[in-house]
């Protein structure tokens, strides 16, 4: 048999909102990939490759209450804007002058801290944003395990810069003849990404999310979370910790 | 106030799956429409536009097998293929010679009555697929109401068809200033049919239902359902039966 015959290949899903996970979890010893692109991932990423030292994801503000009485140092957003009382938020931007280095931080958000935990009974959980797309595709090579891109979107909505983040891993790992056994959603999304790709920034600009953040001043987090491969370090799950795999 | 501030807009916004519908529904007069090209709306269409008099849908096979036993002329499908000792599939073929003409009849299949019975306390529900795809648009049009566009899919996965048809039909009653506040969904959808427009067919080429029916044998079934405004007939939703809103 052949590497293309689909018994030898790779199942890639794209998941277009938590809600459906259910749905599509049905292999555990797959590769998830949580992709909150504006911004909660694109953050995570930016603050490992800032040099922190761990991230502790929290879906809920419980949670990150408790962590912050016991003395941690801990970021909190909801509905854009960080919240009243907690140390940061999930601007990657906020993250650049260093000042978490070597930290652990713990981190919760409207819709990318939930996405992880669901995501935690799969056997691998990476952390996905166009500024470490090649990082997260030569790790999901090597994994070599079905694929779930699992987009955490807004509030349980379909949104439009994660599917097409999706769509971009999509389109790169499926030139690896191990990946080519993809979903109507993989196919959607890689449509989508070769629509968008020539600009980003333009095709997004109709999009609910872009626009949410627009009004709110944030267009040089926008610029930057659309910005690719600023980061070789892909964010991986351990336990309850996000850690590098560097 | 100009037409196109959002004020005087209709939302219009694609549902990627059935599980995601709760999501979505939000405000009750809205009209619904209901998609699943391969093949349960395609064949509602089609079964009108052979001269029924009503359709009844009914979600479970148990439903199902209770009409047949009060005598009902019974279709059920699972999986695409008629269940043994029922009257008829889900194959819009299978009515083209007039035979239920004048009649009641009931149907249940895999993904699209479920689809509707979910409908159910929208203020419209028609019956959408490519068949009747200029008809559906120009009901929306005077309805003027929010419009969720209810992509069957496939057990509650995202689907390639049933999207497509939701973005021809964004496509088209977007260019009414009426409907033009659209959401992420509705602009993917509406993207993907840009790409897809000049040949339904080959576009489809790669999707798991188009494979899963060609598999059957079914080719004939798929050019049908991607053949454009073959029936000018909406089916509307009125109680428990769907009827002709000629």
């Amino acid at each position: 048999m052949s590497e293309e015959s689909s018994g030898n290949t790779r199942k890639v899903e794209v998941v277009p909102s938590p809600a459906l996970f259910p749905v599509y979890f049905e292999n555990r010893d797959c590769t998830v990939v949580v992709i909150d692109v504006f911004r909660a991932t694109s953050a995570i990423c930016a603050a490992f490759e800032s040099g922190i030292e761990s991230l502790i994801p929290v879906a809920t503000m419980e949670e990150a209450i408790d962590y912050k009485q016991k003395g941690f140092l801990v970021g909190a957003e909801r509905n854009a804007e960080i919240v009243p009382g907690f140390d940061f938020g999930n601007s990657p931007l906020g993250f650049m002058d260093g000042q978490f280095k070597g930290k652990t931080i713990v981190l919760t958000t409207t819709n990318g801290t939930r996405a992880v935990e669901m995501a935690k009974p799969a056997s691998k959980v990476v952390i996905g944003a166009f500024t470490n797309l090649a990082a997260v595709c030569d790790y999901i090579e090597k994994e070599d395990k079905d694929v779930l891109l699992l987009c955490a979107g807004w509030k349980d909505r379909f949104n439009l810069e994660d599917t097409l983040f999706a769509g971009a891993v999509v389109k790169q790992i499926s030139k690896n003849l191990r990946f080519t056994n993809l979903s109507d959603s993989s196919i959607a999304a890689r449509h989508m990404y070769d629509s968008a790709e020539a600009d980003l920034f333009e095709f997004l600009g109709e999009s609910s999310h872009r626009k949410r953040l627009s009004r709110m001043n944030m267009e040089e987090d926008i610029i930057y979370c659309l910005t690719l491969n600023q980061s070789d370090i892909v964010p991986v799950l351990e336990g309850n910790v996000i850690v590098s795999n560097k």
